[in-house]
């Protein structure tokens, strides 16, 4: 057993030699920093009336759910916060998971069916990665945003049950997939469609309901959308939407659904706030698309390389692992959050910041935060 | 597609016609209901001091903590929770994930290495058995609480690196895994032992330190503990608490840590607040003792069937699903809410009621309570 620590050790050793450590950086409350690495797009985690809403739920419901969703856990609070989200969405029905990582784990496996064929975009997340392995199927990794690839790999498999699952706007490098073109490949060849909308549900669509809906697939029978409770709406959790015998489905049999405690009552009542806010947000989701260009434009400007975002988050390629951590930090003493990203974390070899865009942080100050970030850069 | 739609709609006439149909029942603020469902044991869910701390950090932090830990999610409610945690447990660390189910994940993940065995309980927790299966490692499922079997599948193993895993209080059953003799056995086979010690956690053990503490197992190198923050706690979320190593480990590489928003801090510290109390509660954790031996003593006096319980969980064996579902049924209309747990939820093939026993609930209402199961039984 002490080979075992010693064998941990080693490894940690290794990681710290390629630059590669990770740290917990905690912060205070009322930190005084410029928030351009957390994913709260529209400001909403600290809106009064969001966190007003969870305190009142509070003092209704207690802290936790005490329970899993069948047994004691599912409250009023989620079920209204259900309607929201499907009425938003524009599907038949939603349903909570205690957080986006449990909800593509259930959507992958309820999903899949004996012999179905799984085909996942080669920078999807870890969650879906993990969803698909969970699932126990034959999966295909097509290679990033390739459409033609896609439906290569479903025409080699025809008359199997089949499931292309993609991001929407991808989480390290904030580009969208081409979903209109995966929607009609995969229906040409009677697959579904599994589309994590996270970093776009609030952030874009018409009234922020996300990209599944700005491309004209709310509400399709053959399409699944995912997504985070954590991020545009400010609070903690996930979701699945999609057609009502599927929600059931997940219900009866999504172990990740049933055998987990629910999503505290305050948390789901501060998101449904928060989904009220967020659909009438068309002045923050226009803001959020200024400041994107605004942002690339001045980082361009300063010689990085940053490709073209299609949401709130921001690529800023760093030369090296090591580069990325130290302009990271440097950010950091000068009072601005950045995201640092790097192996294995990243789709390829490279390191980044991640910069993630925040319609409460005031315009003065995230221009100010921009000046710094290029003035630390390596 | 419209066969995917109608497939699931046959499972779930399947479902229907063998009595297994799920359906949530969602409850309102200050329901009229004694609680002897959820898993609130010490009935610290709706503890003013908890509530109280938890809507403090509401204020300070607001609602999300706005992104994966190593990122932008890690408060200082986090990482005084995780010192509070470790040193009540008696390890070196303590690590907080947002559900228990993601940090069973996790830690099973962690603990595997290239040619790792796992010899898992019959009776282990769905995500544990899902954590086996993601770890990708070669999994020995033994009979429930079988030591003697536990020993064979680590024989035929020797010099490859083995994991034990276990709950400590069972989930369904409420009986304790032997853990003193399973660690025994793991040591002399060189292997590591996984304890999910949720149900145990505030209930058991010195100061309410779990089971893995009452077993003199607490701080053992090869041992880690994994558990809920949403039962006896009356939060959210999950910890996995070992060695420093370990832990270290868990923060750079665990996918279910690192790619995964953050507890809320709301919660992190309505929690922090809640192992306070749960440490000082020895009267409370006297009182279900009490409770469990007179509900033992009571239903069996009426003739039912129910395993000696170790701890909070009491199961009540029912004739069937049906007969599972309607007397949780008529027990919910004549105001007691209880678990009723049929397959593929229980580890055989029988159904049950599951009572869980809430030390909040006043003590004539929890006697008048087992009444109403008793007159309600097929």
């Amino acid at each position: 057993m002490a080979d075992w620590l010693a064998a941990l050790d080693r490894r940690a050793e290794l990681r710290a030699k390629a630059g590669l450590t990770r740290r917990l950086h905690p912060r205070p409350a009322g930190e005084a920093v410029t928030d351009l690495a957390g994913n709260d797009y529209l400001g909403l985690a600290t809106h009064p009336e969001v966190t007003a809403a969870a305190a009142r739920a509070l003092s209704a419901y207690g802290l936790g759910a005490t329970g899993s969703r069948l047994v004691r856990g599912s409250t009023d609070a989620h079920h209204a916060l259900e309607d929201a989200l499907a009425g938003w969405l524009g599907t038949d029905r939603a349903l909570v998971f205690s957080s986006g990582y449990l909800a593509n784990l259930g959507a992958l496996r309820a999903l899949v069916q004996p012999r179905t064929l799984l085909v996942s975009d080669a920078h999807n997340h870890a969650s879906l990665i993990d969803g698909c392995r969970i699932s126990g199927a034959e999966t295909v990794v097509t290679a990033h945003a390739d459409v033609t690839a896609v439906a290569a790999a479903l025409a080699v498999a025809p008359g199997r049950p089949a499931v292309v699952v993609t991001e929407s706007v991808f989480s390290v490098d904030g580009d969208l997939a081409p979903l209109a073109e995966l929607h009609a490949v995969a229906r040409r060849y009677g697959a579904l469609l599994l589309v994590d909308d996270a970093h776009a549900l609030g952030v874009t669509g018409p009234s922020g309901a996300g990209a599944v809906a700005a491309a004209g697939l709310a509400g399709q029978p053959d399409v699944v959308v995912t997504a985070t409770l954590s991020k545009a709406l400010g609070g903690a959790g996930g979701l699945v939407a999609g057609p009502a015998e599927f929600v059931r489905h997940l219900v009866e049999t999504g172990r990740t659904f049933i055998f987990d405690t629910a999503l505290p009552p305050a948390v789901a009542a501060g998101v449904h706030t928060a989904v009220g806010l967020a659909r009438a947000g068309d002045p923050l989701r226009a803001e959020l698309a200024a400041r994107a260009t605004f942002a690339v434009r001045r980082l361009r400007d300063a010689g990085l390389t940053v490709p073209t975002p299609d949401a709130a988050v921001i690529s800023v390629t760093a030369p090296g692992p090591e580069a990325a951590t130290a302009w990271a930090a440097d950010c950091r003493d000068r009072g601005v959050a950045v995201g640092c990203f790097r192996p294995p974390s990243t789709p390829d070899t490279r390191s980044r910041l991640r910069l993630t865009l925040n319609a409460g942080v005031p315009r003065v100050e995230f221009e100010r935060a921009l000046e710094i970030i290029v003035e630390c850069a390596p």
